[in-house]
């Protein structure tokens, strides 16, 4: 089906230019962790964007990076139904990184200042189990060490949407926001995982879309994003408040 | 491999209920087309999600579109290499939409006041074949169709990165940007897309990331996006002063 003209034309042989650009003139390093791509099975998109916007303002240098695993399954998005074949979450995240991630194992705390998880069924499908099991979940084993090495440097930790249930299991007693536990007329559709988070033994605070939960003792910084069914420009805002609040716990 | 743990669970169950929320009280309604989702075979996702969020800042309503083919082919974004099986437009783009996303064939540009398209190298691969063909490149019939429809109506249409090729080809003699003809020291690496512009017929004019080219007389609003090296914010700004004007075009 491909043709060499298209393997080896000048426009093909360019995409390996193409990546996120960093400065020379950075102050801090994030680390942002995807679980592949589409809200359904994957990172959510647009979250992951609007983190990569406000901290591409903040001129921070940012690394991507996604555990090197196949998805729990693959979710046709037209029809919130599963499709075969299956996909791979490093593969997959590199449509958001725009080829640039590399393999969560490979992430060493040492490099960075802050960690940054976006939110999607992703973090609740591939970095754990929580759509599955609940409150028996499980956490991807690299998810679980790079969570406890931020935290036990000190550092900051951002999540959002349903990715705080990482931190929720993973870092005993900690305090984080997915939104609401009331669904408040469809405002927040998952309203229940407030109490599976209590359940696992953090504290859950509620807050709205765009504001943020700052947890100053465990130094994770939180908001509920897509938890929250409104428009996206609201999401975005929440976002910011989330990056702009890891940053001032930045050493 | 899905349990019916997974398919019945609450979780699963509210697929559907997420989607791009809008508001009641819309002035302005805007079709955005989408080509997939990922650089280097689909729309660029971060150019289509700042679309998204000015959009969704200035309280339109949006609704988006998307060729229901098959891709001109899969790209491995780890690899830059080609991949298989082939995956369909439509449902591609549907992690974009968040599962709300309708054929391009059922867009009638009567209900809409503007069209946006995003780029990424989908533009020029499956909504046409500049990728493959230069300046001897085909634009596929609905989007053809879309493209005259709207500037037939007067109503304005809004292009980045990549995708005014698609008005270069279709509007004749109308004006675009995509950045600079010049390579700028790496600046600008798809330089070339200028002179193929202008072989077209159409008029190249110079802008910078962060602004858009504004051609009056056929209301068409362009801007450079990621055929820029720079980083993402400057895009997203670019993609603002896209979406400003063409809401400034609207009757």
């Amino acid at each position: 089906m491909l043709s060499s003209k298209v393997l080896k034309g000048p426009v093909y042989a360019l995409h390996r230019q193409l990546a996120f650009h960093t400065s020379t003139l950075q102050t801090s390093k994030v680390a942002v962790v995807l679980s592949g791509c589409g809200v359904y099975d994957g990172t959510e998109i647009h979250e992951a964007s609007a983190v990569l916007v406000h901290l591409s303002r903040s001129g921070s240098d940012v690394e991507m990076f996604a555990p090197d695993i196949q998805q729990m399954h693959v979710v046709n998005h037209t029809k919130g139904e599963p499709m075969e074949p299956n996909r791979n979450v490093l593969e997959e995240s590199a449509r958001i990184a725009r080829g640039k991630v590399s393999a969560l194992s490979d992430l060493d705390p040492k490099n960075y200042d802050a960690v940054i998880f976006p939110g999607g069924f992703g973090a609740a499908k591939n970095l754990s189990t929580f759509a599955v099991d609940g409150t028996d979940m499980k956490v991807n084993p690299d998810v679980e060490k790079t969570l406890k090495a931020f935290h036990a440097s000190n550092k900051p930790i951002g999540l959002c949407c349903i990715s705080p249930v990482l931190a929720a299991r993973v870092i005993n007693g900690c305090e984080v926001t997915v939104g609401s536990d009331q669904d408040e007329g469809g405002k927040w559709p998952y309203a229940g995982t407030a109490s599976a988070i209590q359940s696992m033994g953090a504290k859950h605070i509620k807050r709205n879309v765009t504001e943020c939960h700052v947890d100053s003792k465990n130094k994770i910084v939180t908001t509920p994003g897509y938890m929250c069914d409104t428009d996206l420009h609201h999401i975005f805002d929440g976002i910011g408040n989330m990056v702009k609040n890891v940053f001032s716990l930045i050493k």
